[in-house]
């Protein structure tokens, strides 16, 4: 087995709770798997993030957020990601490397090919094996995300022009690696993505 | 005026001290200028340099120590280094990137080209415009050390092989760059080393 796979998508595209149901149905299955999302119980990528998500920090240069988060992924990849893949578990990761190339890199105007250097030397070769992108506009995220009653953080404050900015990061990043991509409509029920998205998981580690 | 001048060299070459006498003589001289090292004073880029000299944190990465140092410098870059240099400070560093290229790149094994990369991503193109290296041989360095008595952390208790390996990657910079670097000899008296360096910055000021 031993195979990585993470999901992408825009806020309140659905994936805390599609990924909920989808390791529910592995569990069923009896796939030795683990769900992670950075920081994922790693101490310092937590530490890392707490500086990242502070909103005192409100003077954080957009290059010094997308090496925080690079240092991050890091992190987290070495203390709980590489080890369960040696383990020979299936991993499943709440977001990964296109986050960064969608936000930081598209969203906040960096660069994509610039934060994807960045993280091409954080991640020093693990890319994923497939990556479902759970797609839903912004306008239709937004408002689950407003129907909601939920802590709020920094990311959360931006505005619908930032999402929009991160889908479209997203739209690029795919046609760059098309293969490598499952896209889900996530205006589907939640049931409904997680029947095709195991689908797709146990045709991977069959 | 407007330069950007830093100061590089092994742990125990004397650069707290030659800077110390430099800033006296620049100050003598009337120069508006900024002597600052990194994290100097930006609030985030403490926080991030807090992580990395974290005892507790044994278990990090290089390759994570090496993107929290980027950030780091990044933060303290836009905090503290660029807003001097608008004002049109002269702009003195006790370390800048070659210390990661040395420390990070060569000795911990990760690649000099690998560092440049995340550094050059941190740094966006703002190269010091002159670089002294004090140079003394690890050997030197570690036995003036062991006569002082200063608080320890983590960087400090590695072992002579490890500042071998870093003197070999400054040689290996300086090599790569040499227009940039200003050699001192370090086992002159401080006096001597500051009436070098300081003749060198009017030079370069005027």
């Amino acid at each position: 087995m031993s195979k990585f796979i993470t999901f992408e998508g825009c806020d309140g595209c659905g994936k805390t709770t599609v990924l909920k149901l989808v390791s529910e149905e592995l569990s069923k299955r009896n796939i030795d798997f683990l769900l992670t999302r950075e920081p994922g119980g790693s101490k310092i990528a937590e530490q890392i993030r707490n500086i990242i998500l502070d909103k005192k920090n409100i003077e954080e240069d957009s290059r010094t957020e997308a090496l925080l988060y690079a240092a991050s992924r890091r992190q987290h990849l070495t203390d709980v990601v590489l080890p369960a893949l040696e383990k020979g578990k299936l991993v499943l990761s709440d977001r990964y490397i296109d986050s960064s190339l969608a936000y930081q890199g598209y969203a906040r105007g960096i660069g994509i090919k610039e934060v994807m250097s960045i993280n091409a030397f954080a991640i020093n070769g693990l890319m994923p094996d497939v990556t479902f992108f759970l797609d839903l506009t912004p306008e239709e995220g937004l408002k689950r995300i407003a129907s909601r009653s939920r802590e709020s953080d920094r990311l959360d404050k931006e505005k619908l022009a930032f999402h929009q900015k991160v889908y479209e990061g997203y739209k690029i990043i795919i046609k760059d690696d098309p293969k490598r991509f499952v896209i889900i409509d996530a205006k589907k029920t939640p049931d409904e993505e997680t029947k095709e998205i195991v689908d797709k998981i146990m045709e991977i580690i069959k």
